[in-house]
């Protein structure tokens, strides 16, 4: 219950913060005997790492992982805890003021102190920092390569909207799914990925900030994942995605408003039972059923931004005024993608070694 | 992990199918001491049930919990489990088709018989029935109960949206909470409520189901609740909400599209720390700020229609078309109102007692 | 972490009070399309039950469980929770005094009144009593069905010590499992149960009580269920056997004083790897080796006796002396034989099921 | 359920192998704004350390832990997960056999091998090392030090026995604890003390080892932690200290045999409630009672001797000779004292801040 850790056989413990010596993950109930495919990691781990375009913020991490358990001498998982860490070696506090006393509008720090009192670590956002998912990343990244080998799951999610810009809708019945590439501005219609730039590069002019969705397809999962109420795939799912940093809205499936136009037809497709259309986002009664899972994660705009804001000396008990200098991503949804995939690899992977 | 149970230090276990003996709910970890209000526990409990009007369904039951365990000699709860029974009398199982073979879409029956073979008790949909809200209600109700006399905690939701009929978005910086009548229809603007009636009327008219959305607000929660990563209140919100048979979607405050626009400015009122507006619905880095909760909850149409449609006959792999009779709400949403409010109470009690 | 409960992908939740309205469980995650056998449930329960012979408590009750929840329309396992319902039918409240205020020496009261306040159900005990063993024994049995059916796994606990008299030790390599009658006094060596028998009867004729041991052999338990550290089959089990009230003790194995006798060598037997002496006890490094599990549980003699004893009247902090009457055990031993084989069996079935 | 880990409100994640790259834990759930206080946890760890006298290993680690996370900028706890890694610094790795091929009579070997296959780290015993107790260590010098500071709850556990010489019996009602300098021989006799050396001494020059019990007293623990069932603090700290290596048994209190001479009479003391005697060990009905705990934790001898002993070779399936060599210990128990204060600590302060 005092979590920064998610799941049940596979369980994912992270841990650190923006500007302490390192942060990480265990990894616990990885099955033994996977060889590790490190290019994969690495690139995976790379969508995610700042500072390699226009895009987003310009602190520039190795974030290359040390493993200090969990291989054997082969190098391959041997069934113990896999402990990842990532030091932190870019850090610059003095871009940040004192934030138990000026909350900055938008983040954790108010609530923090509340919760934690003026000892929590404030440098850089401290647990609350975006940093973190790096270590999701690397979990999410061995999920998606056993998920991908063993049973021929592919997770892939893209930008469905930057501001008021919309990418398109893919075919959910039978989506065909991009890989993407370092660097790569991850959406389906490239037209509309400009444009969403250019929503982006606006907003960072304006020292301001932009909020975002992401869709996620998941193809290949097999059927019969899941159960009624509290065992239900939306619910596992939505638990892990609200723990990435700036997520507000989650919805699975795409509702009409009629029911006679929303339920999907079955059909045979190939000897096998399948669904004509897919509104139904492949769960039904918290299930899986063969489908392809999409959903999509609403996040906010980056609450760090340049345009004074008011706030309050919560010591003095006085209004004032603050303005936000550093290093800001004026949109965290282009590198939040990978880190959609591997929150939902890790969900998939716990539920799938659990035989839910 | 093989649960129909939510919580950690209160732990509400919901057992029984929608035509077997009885359904009903185990709560552990509720204080002892608390003598139960059975008038508001009533009152509450007949918000949910059905048949009380024109736009639910026909299905007639009494939803007179029987407690089993939990109480002392004076009525009072003892710090035992406290279980509940609630006995399904009014069964009309020939009202159901042979589920296992032919599943009816948008309903759980596919996917349940993938995970448990034929033997599920698909009888009125088995343990995938709206029925076993029941005892989530009754559960819930305790919970009301205990943060309301505890900690002056208000819980309302109302109906936010019938089909493409929404009703006003309330003042959720200083939010007036409606008490609803036994039968009330739960809106804000009785006018869109009138409308929403009409719209639930003509999809029954047609055989036909229609969707909807809740929108829940939470006065008074202390601040300091929840954590980041996966502590976050929004996902052990989200984890209960999704439990509820036909929710699509979560979303937490409303998100604007500008950080400038979208952040809380903070301020002081009264002598307390409050913000400005409330965009980020109560919650920040997880953890509640003080300010009121609020979210909405995103409702698929019933999947239980009139309309003819394609299903698969599972055991010869043919095309058919089915046509369901019976006893169905043509719109789930207004009797969903108190469930919302349940898992919202049952989810905040849990972290209350946790001290989380 | 509140919890009447125990397990992860069989979890049991137990509920009820020695003199409330109902004693029973929640048995969740049990397999599917199991036909349960009455015949050896009833008799199961039944070597619990008291009332039946000379050396236990003259309380005579049905315990027959009425079965609310869990079962299709063919009355096989169904995949939902499978919830069962124990009347307490046979109550004499009058036999007890106000536990509150006079704590009996030995008993649960006073903890329970520093935990619970005056509130909790003190009527014979409350939540504490033994009672509350026969729910563990019902979801027990389902266990011992499954785990015999599935894995041809068996379990047969017998009495090792009542007072000073030891049973003979079993041949832990090969173990013959006894099948004990219903009434039948658990032991191996008939000689050393009419010594017992004995002793407890002169417990009883005295006004006093006597404990005792009991040894829990498994045999076909599979190899590779465990872990280390915290992940070991001793912890688990010891956690539920804990959960047995008036369990003292728990002992893995028999261990000599030094290593090179105590070491089990391995050998080869029929092609298979076992061990040529079983000191281990079936547990190496937290993990089940494949040889016979063995066990012993030690009882402390039952608190409620009839010398006069000193208290404490609690409310006037004055020292006094209570005598108890009513029916008493005056040795749990006999009866708890098969709750140990009951509580290994939840054990085992939840690490089976897990795959753990 | 599959973890290296234990607790819930606190929460221990114990990672590494004997030969990786490094052991260490992550503290999730300990309270900000304490000061650690380095000395006396330097102290701590020191006592389980190897290679500081005759009666120990040879291999000599630093064991100084790094932390990774946890503290703010001034070095308190911050709310965050609390991570120290320990480097493994002296690795011997020739000094071990090829594990998966020739397991060890007494170790872990044959049994990770059924469970994880081939892949299993096997240097040096891997995740099932007794050096994995340094974290463990760790991790309970920060709970010792809650307690201490913040209930007065002192921990201190002694030798009771080694093979067949048993140290004096404490005074459990008023007990006087005893602190261990560094490399002190920690018993209460220190004539029983020498009498125990001269045993493991024996045993070490036979190429054999010596088993034991260590007794662990806990003072001043609050009354009313606990609950019935599976909730009493038997069964959690039995879950903790069976997670220790090689220890096979665990027992509560000191049971005697009729219920006369064993139930604890109650009396007033100073104003306060207590028992004349504690046989109960300060735990009734799975509740602290506010008397001493006290319990003892059987040890098996260490099952790396250098006499030579009878193994399979599992890819032949061949019955072989094997004599270990290298560096071990001819009795854990005097090491392990520490431990099982460690493990305490933590599960009492898992349950203390639980409000348990």
């Amino acid at each position: 219950m005092s979590g920064n850790c998610i799941g049940e056989k596979l369980k994912i413990t992270v841990f650190g913060q923006s500007h302490g010596p390192a942060i990480g993950a265990v990894v616990e109930g990885f099955p033994a005997g996977i060889t590790l495919d490190w290019d994969a990691l690495s690139f995976f781990m790379a969508r995610r790492a700042p500072g390699q375009n226009a895009w987003s913020t310009q602190r520039r991490e190795a974030d290359r992982p040390k493993i200090l358990s969990g291989l054997n001498e082969d190098g391959v998982t041997s069934g113990a805890p896999i402990t990842a860490e990532i030091e932190n070696t870019n850090i610059r506090s003095s871009d940040y003021p004192d934030l138990h006393t000026f909350p900055r509008p938008g983040h954790a720090d108010f609530a923090a102190t509340l919760k934690y009192g003026d000892q929590w670590d404030h440098r850089g956002g401290g647990p609350f920092s975006g940093r973190l998912t790096a270590p999701l990343c690397f979990a999410g990244a061995l999920c998606i390569q056993y998920l991908k080998e063993k049973y021929g799951v592919e997770i892939a999610a893209h930008i469905a909207r930057i501001g008021s810009i919309s990418d398109d809708v893919p075919d959910t019945v039978h989506p065909a799914l991009p890989l993407y590439e370092k660097g790569a501005f991850p959406v389906i219609n490239s037209q509309a990925g400009e444009k969403m730039k250019e929503e982006i590069e606006a907003a960072r002019q304006a020292g301001d900030s932009v909020d975002g969705q992401i869709r996620c397809i998941v193809k290949n999962l097999p059927g019969g994942l899941g159960g009624p109420l509290f065992q239900g795939l939306e619910g596992k799912l939505s638990l892990g995605l609200f723990g990435i940093p700036a997520v507000k809205g989650v919805e699975f499936g795409e509702t009409l408003h009629r029911g006679s136009e929303n339920n999907d037809p079955y059909c045979v497709e190939e000897g096998r039972i399948r669904t004509l259309t897919n509104h139904h986002g492949g769960i039904l009664g918290g299930i899986s059923t063969g489908m392809p899972l999409h959903f999509t994660v609403k996040f906010k705009p980056t609450p760090s931004i340049a345009v004074p804001q008011q706030t309050v000396n919560t010591k003095e008990m006085i209004e004032t005024e603050m303005a936000l200098r550093g290093r800001h991503d004026p949109c965290v949804v282009p590198r939040a993608v990978p880190v959609v995939e591997a929150v939902t690899a890790i969900v998939l992977t716990d539920m799938i070694l659990q035989g839910a």
